[in-house]
């Protein structure tokens, strides 16, 4: 045994010696240091980045570690080297690891924030690591960036915090255009995806994984153990278009959109955690498109989406598509997955559209359904029936459902064979983790080459005894999905503005504009009573509140400014909530605008119970702006020439302005044109978004402008709901035109001398592709 | 280590002692015993059929081998069981054997021959062996089938002979809907693959791996070490269809098609062997579709295809293409190979057919050109200078050329960057196979993974000494590519007709029918001067030749059987040269015919210095017969209702009923309809068949009651020359429509008194896709 021990040694030293080892490691505090460090850096040099602000940096770091000793650029403290302003970072080379760096206050001056290439240069085997980008935003959403940026092979980015994103361009994209980046076992793993807001339109995933255009290459990228916290910038969370992905063990909360298969074949899912909200129904699961998936162990609770966004959508192809539709859903294989208190959960030929073929041409109609699948010991618990827990939007013959239990608490459901109702009941391991309270006795369907799922949701092995549904085994210790330490870096610490509200009360002699400037994110500004005089545009660029004191006898602000500028400009990150007031203009001025350009975060804006007159527009978004939320409650908007406008978005891409506008018991008196103008364009049958909500609301003498004669025009919203509103004496053709074939509806109006109300259900649009 | 011994030998008895080992042989005679053995057999089991004829036998393989004690089905003496009548063998299990069966006189009943599938039963691992197929055709060519249909995985068809199929369906299919068939790494090594003679019309490939429909699969199936000796089917000897197929060490000799990639990405192409033939442009070479090819080592030698038939035809592919049409070319790699005595041997862009986008939609309009390629390290060299070794039917800026070099004997070419004309020398080896006389000293370009391009043609390592084409070493030895025995079975010899004819001599006193029928194939009938009355249709199915004894005193036949009936009639198989006669009808008959229906075969007919007069048609060719050969020389037709009709498939689906029509020094007198009407129907632009060569020849009072105002009516046929024709006084508007865009051309033509000679550009067809 001595012999053998130094011969290893001896070997160890021998190949260990092949390799110029560099263990210094060099400190750099100028951009041109650390420029120096990286030519000079070889296989073991460690360049540390001092702490501080480094603005406008641009990273390019060539070089060439080696397995054992790569070469590694740190954080002199992890979180406290700041990257800001048109800064981005690029890897060219091999073995080269990045460690603790922390951008924000910042936008890349290129097209990613992180890329692994410089120029024709493709990294392989770097990483980046416990690195956090937050809200490095380009200045306005049409201009695309991706934040990471993948090219050749085996690359790395984990342990790390980003989030904010809400221009153009997903958050992560891998590309795979040239072998050199083809069969690339990327990994994804450990990271903390945080919030992104909805951007109003396509390309926004959080992770897009190739494109169309070379979705027939094997990719091999892993996505695991990560965590998708509200990335809720599109319909796709994740968006796979190449083969042989895999995604396993991430946990997406609360996220309002899906994993989706969108190009490409032969994915694995496996182990992920979906968990939803009672009432929001933009939260999806899974949606399939393409052949050979494999949908296994995965955990779906509180769901409930619908078609696009169901907790499980397979769907239709278009016959022979071409490269950029749908194809075909065949050879897939969903089994073992607990589906519990979703609505609807199971919902096949999704997206079939053959009513729309007199809109549409052709290729465009998904009529291909779903053939050599099979959908077997999957589980089914739900508190309250569930009288459509699996919903066929066409023929269904094509899956071969097998072995498949629901517990439905006795209530009926159109029966299917391969789905039995039986009785069992569910423990809470933790608020979000339900398991069978015992073992389930009902056999499990051995399907061709089943035997390769062996372990269940938890890691546990099915080979003693296996069972349906993603958890085998009762006694399971809580894995803790939700806790954030798991995730992300080992130093941030996510930002909670604190819910104190600062109040600054204001009388008439004060400045009400510097007050406002003045005031912390979340303030309120309290007025006294009296009449407030503005003659210049307030820029509203954080979290405020304007209320009037005493909230039965209102301030009220004249706005005097120049005209077709606003009273209060809206700002990237500004939430305006304004509150029990007068508001009131000189004709030809705005209540509210965004900027007309730089809009490069989001903003929102509620009224309540206020009363604004004699303005141009009462809200007017221009083009590129976006709003998560309008609205306007209890209040009298009259005597304007315009009302509210969301409509700049005219490029028929699908963009749009506003996500979610709600107009709740609102008097409209005497508003001349674009009462209400809210517009979406471009046939997109993903997309899910627009959603106005006009409730209890009065109308009247409005619309006498209208060129389109149309008194709330929503051309291409998704969501409409308009109910319970009186339109008396507004002179306009139609009160509104609704689309049918989408979440389009209306009830109990009354409609007097104003036009019809009218539902027109396959509406032509467009075509974007 | 004696103790070591006695434990390996417990544990391999221990292992073998687990699976019941049967080495019994029993041997069967009748299909009786032949189930009871298969349906007794286990591990090991040998059954063996005895020698002789085994009519409308249905084997269905059914049983489970092991891989070390697979279970045998074989015949007595190889190739003394004759599978004759309907016929065919499944198998359904794993690990089965066939051996040394005999496929002949008879067809399947079924949708195949030999088939790994019974049922929903797919075979795996199983092998068919030292088998020969041998003209088993359905009794007409649109009736499908499939000789060899391979499902599961890991089946082997080796070393069998295949030749003669003739109706619709490729020889060898391997089918991939479905999980159980993907991954199937099946092999099709060793075998011949004799004749296969053109069908006139899609679906004749020899190999077809998969269908557009499962063209996203993962195949893996190796076609390896097989001769393909006119396989002329169609213009795709073997068509790939799915991802990760390889072809290595193939010899394609004087076959007239392609090996293309046709959907599916990722093949290897290396180290095939493609032998043309001095004036035969339908023989092609390697045609790539899609992404990710690596065509490596190749050799091929005096191929003169152009187009879709061109040495190498990288095409070009439509913009986002659906799934059954045309792929762009990505990602593709060719290194290595050699080119020798080939005309134009590099052709991009093939297919780009803009030009046409007023006759066909925009979904076939193949504009995207090839991108991220690489061209390197390839060799031409010509014996004759060629002025266009490269053709660029579209832009080329997406291929990267790397030191490929040319000997072009001086003559100029459009240079290129990346292809280099040097002086070196090649020596012949054997007849087809020309290494270099000396090393070349050029360098090598390194792409990236070409260190895996390790070996060459000859699998000589590339490792000491790297060279641009396909042979690293001088020092050569003859593999032997055409040796016969290497390839098909250890029993079969080709059946050589032998070219010694009998000659029989026939007087008007003898009962010509008769003699005709009783003659062997290949003989010669020899008429004495003078007169001979046929009453009946005389059947041909055999290759014969009827003739004046002196050919100065020409004997005549009179035909005077029924209407509608014709003097000759073509059988299957039949090959009728007509040489010195006169041939007369009483204006109701055809001189020559088809069968109706069960044209199981080709048929050809010559006819020579003949005189043909008074039929109603002169040559008639029914639905679903061709012809590979028809030529009329130095005769004279006249006085017919109708002149040559082929143009029965009217589908236009691309079928026609003839090859190659050659009229040479021939008179057309007073033939009143359907002069030469030669039909081919249906856009699809990889059809490269029908051809028409009218020479030397003089048309006169022809026409007359011709409905399309056309003498010579070649709707659709590729391939037409009207060359040194004299046309008078023939009242037609028309004297023929040819069709610019193909290979259609004409010239010094007499023209009197006979219509137009017409050239459109782009005809318009109904698409078939």
């Amino acid at each position: 045994m001595k012999k053998h021990l130094i011969f290893a040694l001896l070997a160890y030293l021998f190949i260990a010696c092949k390799e110029p080892i560099n263990n210094s490691s060099v400190k750099v505090s100028t951009p041109a240091e650390l420029e120096e460090a990286i030519a000079n850096a070889s296989p073991g040099s460690k360049i540390v980045m001092a702490n501080g602000v480094w603005n406008d940096l641009q990273i390019r770091f060539v070089g060439k570690g080696t397995s054992n000793n790569p070469i590694t650029l740190k954080a002199e403290t992890p979180g406290e080297v700041i990257i800001q302003g048109k800064s981005d970072l690029k890897f060219g080379g091999e073995h080269l690891i990045v460690d603790g760096l922390y951008f924000k206050n910042g936008y890349s001056p290129s097209f990613s924030v992180i890329e692994f290439k410089i120029d024709e240069n493709k990294a392989n085997n770097c990483q980046v690591t416990n690195c956090v980008i937050e809200g490095f935003n380009k200045l306005q959403r049409n201009q695309t960036d991706l934040w990471v940026l993948f090219h050749g092979r085996n690359n790395t980015l984990d342990h790390c915090y980003i989030a904010g994103k809400s221009n153009r361009g997903p958050t992560v994209r891998v590309d795979l255009d040239g072998n050199e980046s083809i069969k690339n076992y990327h990994q994804i793993v450990n990271n903390h995806f945080g919030p992104r807001p909805p951007k109003g339109g396509a390309s926004a995933e959080t992770i897009q994984i190739g494109t169309s255009s070379t979705s027939m290459t094997p990719s091999h990228t892993l996505v695991a153990n990560n965590l998708f916290e509200h990335c809720n910038g599109e319909v796709e969370i994740i968006s796979s278009k190449a083969n042989y992905n895999e995604f396993r063990g991430n946990v997406f909360y609360k996220s309002e959109g899906s994993l989706v298969t969108r190009h490409g074949n032969y994915c694995t899912i496996d182990g992920n955690y979906f968990i939803g909200d009672e009432d929001n129904e933009n939260i999806g699961g899974i949606r399939i498109i393409g052949t050979g998936h494999w949908i296994t162990n995965n955990y779906l609770l509180n769901l409930k989406g619908q078609n696009f966004r169901s907790p499980l959508a397979v769907m239709n192809g278009i016959p022979k598509s071409s490269l950029n539709r749908y194809k075909q859903v065949t050879d897939v294989v969903v089994a073992h997955n607990s589906w519990i208190n979703c609505k609807s959960p199971l919902q096949f030929g999704v997206g079939s559209n053959l009513s729309q073929k007199d809109v549409l041409p052709a290729s465009e109609i998904r009529s291909a359904v779903p053939i050599r699948s099979t959908v077997a010991n999957n589980l089914i618990y739900n508190t309250i029936g569930d009288e459509s827990p699996v919903v066929a939007h066409d023929k269904i013959e094509g899956i071969n459902f097998k072995n498949n239990i629901i517990n439905n608490q006795g209530t009926t459901f159109n029966t299917l064979d391969g789905l039995k109702p039986i009785s069992f009941e569910m423990n809470s391991l933790t608020e979000n983790i339900m398991v069978p309270s015992n073992d389930i006795q009902e056999d499990v369907f051995v399907g061709f080459e089943f035997e390769t799922i062996d372990k269940d949701l938890f890691g546990n092995s099915r080979a003693d005894k296996n069972a349906v549904g993603a958890v085998v085994n009762k006694d399971v210790v809580d894995s803790k999905i939700l806790d954030k330490s798991k995730y992300g870096t080992d130093w941030y610490s996510i930002n909670n503005t604190t819910d104190t509200k600062t109040l600054s009360m204001v009388s008439q002699n004060d400045d009400l504009a510097s007050k406002i400037a003045e005031a912390d994110e979340g303030s309120i500004i309290s007025l006294e009573a009296g009449t407030y005089q503005i003659e210049k545009s307030i820029p509203i660029d954080k979290k405020i509140t304007i209320q009037s004191k005493d909230e039965n006898n209102k301030a009220t602000i004249i706005y005097s400014g120049g005209a077709e500028t606003p009273a209060f400009e809206m700002n990237p990150k500004g939430e305006l909530t304004l509150s029990n007031l007068a508001l009131k203009g000189e004709d030809t001025q705005y209540a509210f605008a965004s900027l007309k350009k730089n809009m490069s975060s989001l903003y929102n804006l509620k009224v309540s119970n206020c009363e604004i007159s004699n303005f141009d527009y009462v809200l007017k978004g221009y083009k590129l702006s976006f709003s998560e939320y309008i609205s306007f409650v209890g209040s009298t908007l009259k005597n304007c020439e315009n009302g509210i406008e969301l409509s700049a978005e005219t490029d028929d891409k699908g963009d749009y302005n506003a996500e979610n506008v709600t107009i709740e018991n609102c008097q409209f008196d005497n508003i001349r044109k674009n009462v209400i103008d809210y517009y979406r364009g471009g046939y997109d049958e993903s997309t899910v978004g627009g959603t106005l909500m006009v409730s209890n609301s009065t109308f009247s003498n409005c619309g006498a402008k209208e060129d389109n004669g149309i008194l709330l025009n929503t051309y291409g919203i998704i969501n409409v709901d308009i109910s319970k509103n009186t339109f008396t004496n507004n002179p306009v053709k139609l009160v509104a035109l609704l689309w049918g074939a989408k979440n389009n509806t209306h009830s109990d109006n009354e409609i007097r001398n104003s036009g019809k109300l009218v539902v027109e259900e396959n509406l032509k649009l467009k075509l974007m592709y």
